[in-house]
C-alpha cells in the first residue's frame, strides 16, 4: 500500500507545502489572480492591468502558475499566434480567497496608512528637543 | 471640505494600497499572522514556530506589522523584561483570510505538487531521443 502523504505544515522550512506558499505568498501572483479572476486575459492584457511588472516577473509567475496546475495556458492556431490564460478550476478556488484578501486592503489601506504616518510623526515630535 | 480618499487600486504601482500589498503579500507576513492567530505569543516563540525565519526577518517584519497597526506589541515591566506581540482587531481579520490561504495550500499543495511533477515528467520523456 502506499503511503498516506503526510500532513503539510506551513511553519516547517522542509515541508514540499512551502514551495507552494512561496509561489502564492508574493505580490506578483496574488495580483495576477486577481487579475484572471473575472475572464481569461491575454499576455499584453495582464501586463497592462498589473501596473510595474516586468516583462521577466511576468514571464516567469504565469509559467510557474501554469506549473502549478493554477493557470492554464490558452494557444489560438491564429495569424499571427494569440495566447490567452485562464484560471483552472483549482486557481480560481485560489483566487476566490486573494479576491478576499485585495478586498480587504481596499477597504482598510487607509485606515493602515494614517496608523502608519501617526507613529513616524510621534516619534518625530518624539525626537525633537524643545 | 477636505478631500475624500480616492478608492484604492491595486493594480496602479503608485497606488499606496501597494504599500500595505507589499507587507501582506509576503510569506513571512502571512506565516506570522497564523502563528499569532491563535494566542498573544512572544518573540522567541515566534521564531521557533515560524521555522527559517532569520532574526532579521523576524524583526523587520513584526515591527512593519506593528507600525501598520496590526499587530501590537507588549512590553512587561519585569526582569528579565518580557516582550508579547498579538494580533490587533484589524490584524485579526486580516489573519482570518490568511488562515484561510494557509488551509487551502494544505488541503491542496499535494494535487500541486504531483500535477508539476508530472508535467516536469513529461517534458523529460519529450526531451529524449529514443
Amino acid at each position: 500500500m502506499a503511503n498516506k502523504p503526510r500532513k503539510a505544515d506551513l511553519f516547517d522550512p522542509n515541508c514540499p507545502s512551502r514551495d507552494v506558499l512561496d509561489l502564492i505568498g508574493s505580490k506578483w501572483s496574488m495580483l495576477l489572480l486577481c487579475a484572471l479572476y473575472d475572464s481569461k486575459t491575454r499576455t499584453g492584457q495582464l501586463k497592462r492591468k498589473v501596473q510595474g511588472i516586468s516583462q521577466k516577473m511576468l514571464t516567469q509567475t504565469l509559467r510557474e502558475m501554469q506549473q502549478n496546475g493554477i493557470v492554464k495556458r490558452i494557444s489560438y492556431p491564429e495569424v499571427p499566434p494569440r495566447v490567452e490564460y485562464e484560471l483552472t478550476e483549482l486557481g480560481y478556488s485560489l483566487a476566490e480567497l486573494v479576491v478576499k484578501m485585495e478586498q480587504w486592503i481596499v477597504k482598510h489601506h487607509f485606515v493602515i496608512l494614517k496608523a502608519k504616518a501617526q507613529r513616524q510623526c510621534s516619534a518625530v515630535k518624539g525626537g525633537q528637543t524643545r
